[in-house]
């Protein structure tokens, strides 16, 4: 028992130098998909970002709210229209987004953190004025309250920051155009936080394993690419449909200055801490070259 | 037009003695009623607070969201059923209670201040731990998930304080006794505040004048009591109706310590204003003795 | 008489994006003249600093003090003797301006301040080392101990805006080619700390409108000028006499980095303040370009 | 001529323990008489000072100014009545004691105190509502604007020594029973505000050598007493005249928790110098006990 | 193999209630024995140090050093006299001692901190006089320059600790009965260190697992005991020999207000990170009651 | 004997220019050789350090330790090889030349300090990887462990000095090209800290009186050179033997950055206080030009 014992602490030492590399270091994660779904990947990813919190790391979450913003719109019956994969946002449909953003996933997200010992702050792009956006344009369509981020003050996310909080963030906007409130999409948002935070590591959680050579084949998962090796790549399909923009958030991110992105699987357990503190990546990390 | 001028400025020199009064001092609003739903009202409620909180004084501002909760159940179809007056809160009823307070009426206050130049930060019983809660019990009566708040961690709203924000916050619980978020009542949510935070004030807005010898004759306010009339002016039913839980909060926010209450009239435009910065009050002011 | 006092608010409220803009920023202001002679003017000039001071303006009071220098040269039967309209200063008049100035006017100042509830510390050139001087020498005339100022020291100013007190000061200088005290011209003094300062404002309070086109006729005032309109205003005398230097400390400060300077009538009640957080400027503003 | 400079450099050593001792403590010096008029003694106190406020000292000088005060009145040939030894105070005669003191006697102090490298603030008693007086009242005696200090408020001394200034204050003290200004003893100004501090010594420089048993035989020097030898020495006569409100003073800072306290002779060079830095207290030093 | 991380992730957040519960917290390690003798095992106990001190624990290492000091009292062909178990330690002696305990012990393990990327600064009980000893005296017996423990200044090891640094203290105090150095005992020193610094946990490796029921059967391993307890194992023989002045310490350490003590094993790998971030106890601890 | 005290008192003035000037700079001084030997000069030391100290100066002190370290070898009969002056420092030796050095010289400093009431801490090499090394090559031959150094981290020295410590440094490195430790000349890593650290002076204690015309002849003492003459002085062999390094080190100091280097007498009681009070130099000062 002793050997095993000894066994496990040292494991705890193999994460010594990763703790050390992100100390004091700010990494910004897209939490989003099936870890934010499922109760046990859930726990995990809260763990997760609690444990990186207390080694030292500033950790600041983004999140979305995809199914819960759908049930919310099935309950008051209240159907959407998709322009080029886009959500037709009405001033309806913007309310119900904002309220269950930044009202329920955010706060129970904060409650969760609260709960296993962690300290959080739930923001959205409001508070503070933190996220400012105006209507998104795109050769003439109307996509009604999509916005798109014109500018991010990041002082309330250092403020919270800097009082040993970990901030949660709502991906909506306040417009700079009149007085709406702008959906907008949280990778994007995450990417663009984590430039204006200096932050080193940008990691989105998705539900998939990474970019693959195959998507069919787990086996022919790309381990690490860099952002000349991204062209050819989209070029031959395999960087392709919703990819597509998850990758553009970090090469947006990388041409800012982060050090690394990471495309990572939220449907495994802790894949957050393993791909941070362990050799072995388990998703897609771009760098810049 | 140069005495109209020097009379105007005089007006602003009046308020001198109470905004030294109130300097670095914090005060607790509790926002409701009228002046949330109003368009000029609110626009008033809300230059008033960037105003006293830009000479100096801590402002916190506790807000409840009865209509737009109504409003929402009744999209979704969702009937209330009361118990002693409290609507009994199931699951779904406590989650559009916390996604309307949290994420539509307190984040659009937060947007509010922002574009009149103020610095707010959005936040619920939740963020921090602030507001901790558990189930109501009366006399054994079940009312689901209405809550009574154990304890107040008032740590987070000294920080955002201490960064310069208006910290505006909903009144929901986090609990203690599971994993539930309760619904509390956001006049004792705001007396139990000032007392945590050691405010000097705490000002309640309603819809009516405050405390009057007869409701139907705007000049029988009662401009000023003590706690030891409370007893007699129950007794007379001069306080009665809604009005007791309100002076309830007041009476526990004087026992608490802080110096005094304020039952104002909310459908006034800029009555926290004048009940500040001048002499006349224009509500009823409560005091220990 | 609700209405009234929702009025009275309103006009508050006017104040609010004013007081947004000068927060934290630091404003000099020359006083003099009738304003420091007359007791309600004055009483009206202290209570505007205190109250501009409590909204969160650092504010720098010079202060010359004419008359009171006549009375007290009068009392010893000392007459002066005046070169080119400067008062040639032997070693006891020095001693007279001196003592009446950095003890008498100075110090009243101070206590007038304390009084309203301010909080004030008196200093002059020589504290800290603050205002250094050396002989006036203009085509070799000997004015005994008027002196010029070569370098401004700001760090006692800073220091005491930073422990949140305003600092009046007292315009002589101490002397740096040899053991005198000179006498400074106090528009000059405060031209100069305003740029040592990095000041956003310099007001000089004068017994005059402004710049007038006439004189004679009060709806002549001049609102505002630029750098570039003055030696036109010089050249056909509407700047002239006594308001040309006026204009020249102006010039002064724009030129180092003061973002705007008025010439503002200390014999209307209350000027500061109407000229601050009000659109009715009532004197004349000359900006930069 | 090397033995003669370590020998040199062992005096300096032998103040270490001095320095050591009252390194970051607080010393009040009463400065007046004879080493504030004659121009060699005045240059070794002015030393004396900035070298203690150099080796880690807070040294705090207050200072009366009775010669400057007589030169002026008599230029202005006002007669002063004297009632028990108290000047009768006027209101012109107190604008002159205030303008002499604060406004030349501090100020060039101040002077002086920079021109050897020291860093200089001159305050008086309104400066930051230091000292608070009202008028004198002895057995229905009316002695004008002579006062007595009801008040020491030391947060203006605390700010400038905080910010590394030697505050030089003018025994002046604002009136809280008025307007008015008050003329007060700067011994007992002295005493109280080294009780107000925290001061560990009071100093009062004099013109005598300290107590002594016989006043014409300077060998005669009581070098130290206590609290409870005073009585006696007082019956005596041995402490007399203008000896024993100066000894009342030292007993006053005693017992408001002062360690120490010194009355010594200003008139030999560097007297505070040698009574903090040597063993050989030259004049008399006053303990609780 | 997914699996795989995931489990080594599982058991990095099985640390995270106890990292929790000793964030920012201090505890004091003595380390000594075959912990530090054995490479492997210094290497591990090194890496402990640091990972602990990085995720927010304030690590305070206290060792000994008898293997190099026999070493090097073998090298000079000296004697040793043992009297009661103590060595007797002549001038001689004592300077070997000091030189290898603080020459050369400490500062390779401050190397050998360093090297992993911890932050160690060597320091011993003469550093900021923290330390202060007397001869150690004993039934009159002499046994030259041991000493014992009068004071612990612990002021230079909390400025250490302040800036970042894990503290490496040798068990060498300044003696203030003369101008000696004495040589203290390392487990007393740490447990009066672990006193005087508030530290809420000591740890003693040692070479043995722990206190047992039966030293020679691993299973007869005592978990816990309280204060209570320890006369009866005395008594018992159950602590005996040179585990008396251990189990001695602890009880000192818990008298002085440290919550709890640990006498664990420093021949297993990893000792301390098991005794503190697991439940697996695996030596003995002693508490309070 | 007033007199005499006023004569002592004028001493301590004299010092003021000079304690002034040298107010919150730090000053590195090499302390070595006979001065480190003779107790009575050791005494003399310790105290201009402590006294120093006290006027506000940071002294950071770095020692050598040749007779003590020969005194070790001498004992374990341990024989020495030097190979162009440089000693051979083989493991064991080197071992011999860090205890020696950080645990015994070191250590005895502090503790010398702190008994006349200074705040010290011994620091070496490796505390806070403040010194790193690699091994010494010099055409191929080898020194064995003897090292120079490669790169000098202050952040640790910074950080004693900042909270008040007086640093001793003893001049051994951390090696980064293995687990090495080097021993390093103490001119060179004085002359290299001098540097890092921004000092304003460095000052060498040697066993002369400086720089001398003919060595013979006290009188020919050079008492300061530029730069530019040292060529000249070294081909005339006035710079030559063991003062060619001393030279090179205080031109390796001003070329970094410091202003004025000296090479002063430890032989002479107090030089270094000489040196620095005093306009008298008792050695050779080297300045830029």
């Amino acid at each position: 028992m002793v050997q095993d014992l000894s066994d496990k602490a040292n494991l705890l030492i193999q994460a010594l130098p990763y703790i050390q590399k992100f100390n004091k270091e700010t990494i910004v994660i897209k939490y989003g998909g099936n870890a934010m779904v499922h109760p046990l990947l859930k726990d995990a990813v809260i763990k997760d970002i609690v444990l990186l919190s207390l080694v030292g790391i500033n950790i600041v979450v983004v999140h979305g709210g995809g199914p819960d913003i759908n049930d919310m719109l099935a309950k008051i019956q209240k159907e959407s229209r998709f322009i080029d994969g886009l959500r037709y946002t009405d001033q309806e449909t913007m309310d119900i987004v904002q309220q269950v953003l930044c009202g329920k996933v955010n706060k129970n997200l904060v409650s969760l953190i609260n709960r296993v010992g962690g300290k959080a702050v739930g923001l959205c792009g409001m508070d503070g004025g933190m996220i400012c956006g105006v209507q998104l344009k795109k050769q003439d369509k109307d996509y009604g309250l999509v916005g798109e981020i014109v500018n991010i003050n990041p002082e309330v996310v250092n403020d919270t920051l800097d009082k040993g909080y970990i901030p949660v963030i709502s991906s909506v906007a306040q417009g700079i155009d009149g007085n709406s409130v702008y959906n907008i999409n949280a990778d994007t948002a995450a990417a663009k936080l984590s430039v204006a935070l200096g932050a080193i590591k940008l990691i989105l959680l998705t539900d998939v394993r990474g970019i693959m050579n195959n998507v069919d084949d787990n086996d022919s998962l790309i381990s690490q690419i860099t952002l000349e090796g991204i062209p050819l790549l989209k070029e031959r399909n395999i960087i392709s449909g919703g990819m597509i923009p998850k990758v553009d958030c970090c090469v947006e991110a990388l041409n800012g200055g982060v050090e690394r992105t990471h495309i990572i699987d939220g449907r495994i357990a802790h894949s957050i801490l393993i791909e941070l503190l362990s050799d072995e990546g388990i998703g897609t990390m771009i760098t810049k070259g």
